[in-house]
């Protein structure tokens, strides 16, 4: 081996998700939304001029970071815009976790957590999800250098209401909290998303105004059906926000380009596209329930855009591995606890249909 | 102070660089190129659909990594691309410069090159340019932990000969040795520029072959005219691609998106534009160069888009007041040694007509 590898960062070598090239797949794997943004966002992008891409972007997104303030009803010195929510985080655990005590975060969740902890050398421990994939807050209490979780958790689905999220909150008033909103637009009934305010009952947005140390962290990926533009961002008070920044201007002035700007601020111009189209996803996500329901499949009450599904008769990887074959993509996770589960993004209605068809098959 | 503020990463609070909202502002003050990207990257923006925009983008940004492989011609398992070459150099920064030891680089230089060390802990010790601010090779010659150096270097815009390059390389078997060549397409002439090979006879580029720990960086900001959409790249042996493929994935699937990627392609399939707007920069350069030495000002011999300028009978920091005050933007920066230059990006050539005519009449 020759001198300079062994000054090399060495990593567990990973190899990106598969990007599948086969026609009429169902991909339902990814948690993207299977409907397009809003016209309004292809329309703004095609109207860009050749001074946009020749010029530096606008580091702090201006005209996004309003219109994300529009949207959660704060002001823009409580927004931070980033390059997807895994950017957003990347950037939060830096910045607000360098006390050298362990962060805590459940067991079973987002698989990142750990991995940016790990880039940052921020200790933490794993708190384990009670037998129903449920956060236990008192794992939460105790002395710490910060608590992040994600609500709705992924890949379980399970939303903790928000006086939970108030529990945990009211024992952490001397770490930054931060909670991870990816899924939370999908967090209503149907009716709810049709018409109902920009933020549901549950969303620790409605927490802003009391903890100074709460960071919210969403994302355009999933409810806006931006996924390939990426987009996130985090709302917090105006210290946590002026921290953030300082740290991501010191490191890199320039990530957001100036066609997720663009395209960002076109989405959120269309509140009315934005209900039309969760609501139609939630409507799906609870038809599906019912009808897993009777193929005897169970799973946590789900309130994101995908379902965590387990059937007592069928081993998960050998489905995954028969949906594979069927051209029905899903995502399997070989880890502890959850190994006979498999995550089913929530499609459109034909989608799902199909999905049902071919499980009942697989049954019968 | 609330306790979470103990655990929080304290660094230089960074006000990001001014976007002058002047009309008729000539901004020759962040080295954008003054000519629109090709029209075949607008036309691939428009052409874009909303499943590109709806779906997670290609993590390995395929179609692009294939086009800049055909451009340098490597193999594409040889290219990293990535979000601007910030992204690109510090993501090397964590991958390569892991060994404890101090990273060397000259004291005059990029200004991320020590943000990004201090980031990552990496210890650093700055060289100091030789009064031509020119590197001296021998300072790189004792034991270290990896060496960077930008070629043309920043903001003086000298270039350094291959041979001299490959001298350092010689002496720095065992670290990676990283070559910033955000400036190369502007270290030929005009005539070499127009008709000539993709690769400038001193970019490290030649010497990839010969060296297996030698990474060269570059981005589409400058020479491509795509400074809005962040797009950068790192060529070296498919040993060092690998490294830093590991630890990208590891941190982050998906940062560039797809807005980015289709810009990309559509760039390098405008070859002809390409050598058309960098040969007439060249020109522009060239021109200038010689009106401002018969205005008696001096300045190191550019092989980059700008001109690093400073006169004899003229304090800098006023001179950059007094432009900004007739709206002509250039870059000043206050540190030793540099701190009665001006960094004057080359415009087009209307542009630097009415920068030498403003400073006519200074100098009279």
């Amino acid at each position: 081996m020759p001198g300079w590898e062994n000054n090399v960062r060495k990593v567990v070598p990973y190899t990106p998700g598969e990007q599948p090239k086969i026609r009429d797949l169902i991909k339902l794997n990814t948690n993207e939304n299977p409907y397009p943004p809003s016209p309004h966002v292809l329309e703004a992008l095609r109207a860009m001029d050749a001074d946009a891409l020749r010029r530096y972007p606008d580091p702090a997104a201006e005209a996004l970071t309003e219109a994300i303030a529009e949207h959660c009803k704060v002001p823009v010195s409580c927004v931070f815009p980033g390059v997807g929510s895994d950017d957003v985080l990347a950037m939060s655990f830096l910045t607000f976790f360098a006390s050298g005590r362990e962060i805590l975060f459940p067991d079973i969740t987002y698989s990142f957590y750990d991995v940016w902890a790990d880039l940052f050398r921020i200790p933490w421990e794993a708190q384990p999800l009670d037998e129903n994939f449920e956060i236990r807050n008192r794992d939460y209490f105790k002395e710490n250098g910060g608590v992040i979780f994600a609500n709705p958790n992924a890949p379980t689905g399970v939303l903790k209401r928000l006086d939970s999220v108030r529990e945990i909150l009211e024992h952490n008033r001397n770490v930054v909290v931060i909670v991870d909103e990816a899924y939370i637009d999908f967090a209503r009934t149907a009716e709810e998303a049709a018409v109902g305010s920009d933020t549901p009952a549950d969303s620790a947005l409605n927490l802003i105004g009391d903890y100074e140390n709460l960071l919210v962290v969403r994302t355009l990926s999933k409810s806006r059906s931006l996924a390939g533009i990426r987009i996130g961002y985090a709302v917090g008070s105006e210290k946590l926000i002026r921290y953030l920044n300082d740290v991501k201007y010191s490191i890199n002035s320039y990530t957001m380009n100036q066609a997720a700007i663009t395209a960002g601020c076109a989405a959120f111009q269309d509140e009315a596209y934005f209900r039309r189209c969760t609501s139609g996803i939630i409507r799906t996500r609870e038809r599906v329930k019912k009808e897993l329901s009777a193929l005897g499949f169970l799973f946590p009450d789900s309130a994101a855009n995908f379902l965590f599904i387990t059937h007592p008769k069928l081993n998960a990887r050998d489905l995954f591995c028969s949906l594979r074959q069927a051209k029905i993509l899903v995502r399997y996770f070989d880890r502890p606890r959850i190994d006979n589960y498999l995550r089913v993004t929530i499609g459109t209605d034909e989608q799902m249909d199909a999905l049902i068809r071919f499980l009942r098959t697989v049954l019968n």
